[in-house]
């Protein structure tokens, strides 16, 4: 399967590099990047050819499958393209940034008639949320009332500001809590300690994120990006008859000075390494048998329309809405 | 060191073994309960007198310190006739029910010239809250920003009504929690998920309890007294440059059955069952050394305003305020 | 890259599995059993020939590479006729069953000049054993002195008899622990607990294997493949100054009905899922860009050398020397 | 109930603090040691007498049951004499240093006709090792089959020579191991690592040992003593269907720089002080209400038989056999 991918940043050139190296059954045929030698560099790797635009690498005719990792912004413009074109494309999270943008997303899809857009939500093919998610759907603690998240960095750059954390952080425990949970979040609190002196000024680190679903199960997660001492994702679901929980990635415990210890992993590529290689493994299986079986652009929609309440919860202090449309039956 | 104890229930029967069977340095020499055929059993499993009433316990001319085990509307009365006589006194959480004889209580204490009064706030008796107190005073993770804990009892009794979760379960984490930051708390707001179908209809449980610090730390406190499959005690404290962890009471682990498994303690008595010796050894130590170390009459009496504040938010739904006075000097 | 594999039987399967399905840069060209349906079945699966013989499959044309996934006793004559045609080799533990053909091996290999031969230890790509690789390069626990391992399986079947705990099972730890601790092994001693009674009768049922190192250090390895609980491998070095302990596999700890606990995995192709993808992964990018770096035909002659020792230390209940030539110049 | 002590070294200064300030129900009359300014010191603390030596303190009339805490080869004289008085003795392990002595105090006690002794074997009251027991006495992991132990201090004082890792360290994991799978021990072997660099050049370190009992059960035990990490004690029970393993103490895990790490505890003081503190207690309680329960006379002399064995072991490289006769019925 000939693959085209938009944005050469760090996760493209990851994805190029798994594309080409790791996963089976694909190869990546077109590369292109706002920076042009940046996209030769990464091509040059892959073997692959540089395009020198967005829109021209979607059109390419040897281009089957879209890999969209631009910024942001961009998103909305190169999946919708990606639909006219009628090419499945994985665009990774968030889907968009304007919850609009999901919307016509989701119609150009709809009117499309068959599912070609996937979102990089990693989680849901890390192995230990998958477990989870198998004790969940066994029964195995009961009706979910509660999680309690952890989503930790050991420090951020000075370009995230005070929104992000909602945005680009606890959007995957949006994601990952919608989906082992089953159902939609209705609303939105932030709660904001104290902040650590370990940060840039402008930002507000940490800060608690409480959503409620529509059921009313209630999500906690605690975001904090300059937390120093490892990247660390921890969730705990509790159940009406039991709690299931997230392990650590499993690591030698070594046993020296006085202390037992084991290595934290220090980034979310280490992290979610297995995750990303069996993400872009499946997306790729399902290109030769047929739609997509990852996350949606719904899941991407819905996502968004999460963490911008959250921005609005954080700004005003108060409990806020999340206004979701009825899910279409096209996405059910 | 003879001791006389009020009220032969439950936790009044578990001190009268404790004094009279592991603890060095101390005998019961005399009981009383309103009913005099529970006091008289407890009694004589003991060696001790029975003396009906409350009152006149506390004036036993062989009574040198009182353990005050009655329910807690009683305790306001008792605790203050023991200042009166000049007698230690050790009291059962809560100090008092309301708030307003707390106030009393510290009053007659400051008047008295001297502390008397120790409340049994069990927990900074343990082994694992200790440790947790000793990296936290080590600056072994920083600052402290955030505190996540979770109280869970397997079930609760039909008595147990919906501000109970607040007022006689989550006064535990309020006053450890106290104890670690080293600080009074200022708002409390309190998050209701869906509750549990396994309770009794007329309880709201669970419960999630938000408080913030003076200085702006926050923790939160899940309190579910229905979980079903054990009581499990956790708080992990987060700090600007690390986290701790209270432990998991050690046990062995069994694999068997295609699982790894611990077994998780089913009650508190068992789960504190060491803090318990601890606390009621270092009291009676203090009584022949000089005053008390452990909790305060203050100590007591804000964990109360705290958790009227809770009551107070769960019930309103609001952010209420903790209205405490300023610390007098006596209890710093 | 246009593999080849000879023997179709379970782990030939799997093995067809990853390298047509999720090994990046590898197809399957053809396949050969001595069952000929059997090999039609996973030919069919991953879209390669069936050839009628190992030798024929050694000699097509298109195979670049050769996969030998027979049985043992075939291994030998199969590897020295892939050295004979000058194409690498990747070959399942035991390289032989004879030591005298493990010889044969490396005299071809080593006349032919260049490394063709990989053998499948494939614990060197486990990430736990990686990483305790790793500590231990790092001095982090100080020179080795002690390993005590063990290996448990649920069952065994009827034909596994009491030389396989050494010849088939242990092997693999003889092979960790040589790469681990960097040497050879000198001695081999066997003590035989009470068999299990939930074994065939036929079966010696647990082992433990006593191994010396050239340099004093000792070796513990508890086979038991009867276990019933689960697969389980575990592994800890002890050095002069601290030690390591191989991780349990990562799984979501589950509270309910009293206990806390995971789920122990079941089989080795489960436990070593991602060991059996790198090495595979790394196997064929050495094809692309030089000679194999994984275990060599040397570390696969070796560990056969000491299993064959236990075996007749189990024989004879005696401390058996390990007879091993000088390591040849060529495989250092 | 007033307690006599003799010998008012480092342990005996434990005891009797623990006597004096934790247990209830006993309080320390006399103490007696060779050097009598040590005695004084003790003595003082606990507001105890000191008596000139050991002869007079076990005839002194006050004393109502004694403590002994001598060095190891006056222990034999010193029960005995305790027997001949009729006065109830706990002695520290081991019983005795020679396994002839340990004869003469069976056959005394038996003549007397009631047990008097109890030795300090103080892991049987563990919480770990109880748990334990209490899985095995259910039949949760079926039959014992084996048991991997480890027994590691941090470092060991010149005048440890080469016996002492069996007769001072192993002795504890032989009673606990003989009272845990219920039945004697029939053969010993000792294995000799390359000895590590951290330690005096006269010591033997680390030390391997193999037992056997009597039903062909096999236990072995890591004795090491100048591991430099901690004071770390490890004890893994294999049953015909599952395991047991003896938990490590509990102890909050910091996350800080990078890894997550929890203390090990670095003496066995510390490790076994709530074991201690049963010990004493249950053994004062007995006192009061008949025979001491905990290890005998037989256990204290079959862990001698047991230890001499393996210094031989180690002296002969050879299998030796533990010479026990018959458990009289007395000590059934």
């Amino acid at each position: 399967m000939k693959i085209g991918l938009i944005g050469t940043g760090w996760i493209g050139e990851e994805h190029v590099k798994r594309l080409s190296g790791t996963v089976s059954g694909a190869e990546v045929a077109a590369v292109s990047d706002i920076d042009p030698e940046r996209a030769e560099a990464v091509a040059g790797a892959a073997g692959a050819r540089v395009v020198d635009s967005a829109e021209k690498l979607i059109e390419d005719a040897e281009v089957e499958a879209v890999v969209v990792t631009s910024w942001g912004p961009a998103h909305a413009e190169q999946v919708l393209a990606c639909i006219a074109a009628g090419k499945p494309v994985f665009c990774e999270k968030p889907l968009t940034t304007e919850a609009a943008d999901g919307l016509r997303i989701l119609e150009a899809e709809q009117a499309h008639g068959k599912r070609l857009v996937q979102v990089g939500f990693m989680r849901r093919y890390d192995a230990g949320y998958r477990q989870m998610k198998a004790v969940l759907d066994a029964g195995g603690i009961g009706a979910p009332l509660m999680a309690h998240c952890v989503h930790r960095n050991p420090d951020s750059p000075e370009s995230y500001h005070s929104d992000k954390p909602m945005v680009d952080t606890a959007v995957h425990e949006v994601d990952a809590l919608r989906w082992l949970l089953g159902e939609e979040f209705a609303t939105a609190q932030v709660v904001v300690p104290r902040s650590t002196s370990n940060r840039y000024p402008h930002l507000v680190d940490p800060q608690i994120l409480l959503l409620e679903t529509a059921s009313g199960a209630r999500v906690d997660v605690e975001v904090f990006v300059n937390c120093r001492y490892g990247y660390d994702i921890q969730c705990e679901i509790v159940g009406e008859t039991g709690t299931v929980r997230l392990p650590d990635p499993a690591a030698p415990v070594v046993r020296s000075g006085g202390r037992a210890s084991f290595a934290v992993v220090q980034d979310f590529p280490s992290r979610f390494a297995d995750a990303f290689d069996v993400e872009l493994q499946e997306w790729v299986d399902s290109l030769h048998t047929g739609e997509p079986a990852g996350p949606s652009a719904w899941d991407g929609y819905a996502a968004t329309v999460v963490t911008n309440a959250a921005v609005k919860a954080r700004r005003t202090g108060a409990v806020v809405p999340v206004d979701l449309p009825e899910r279409p039956a096209f996405y059910r």
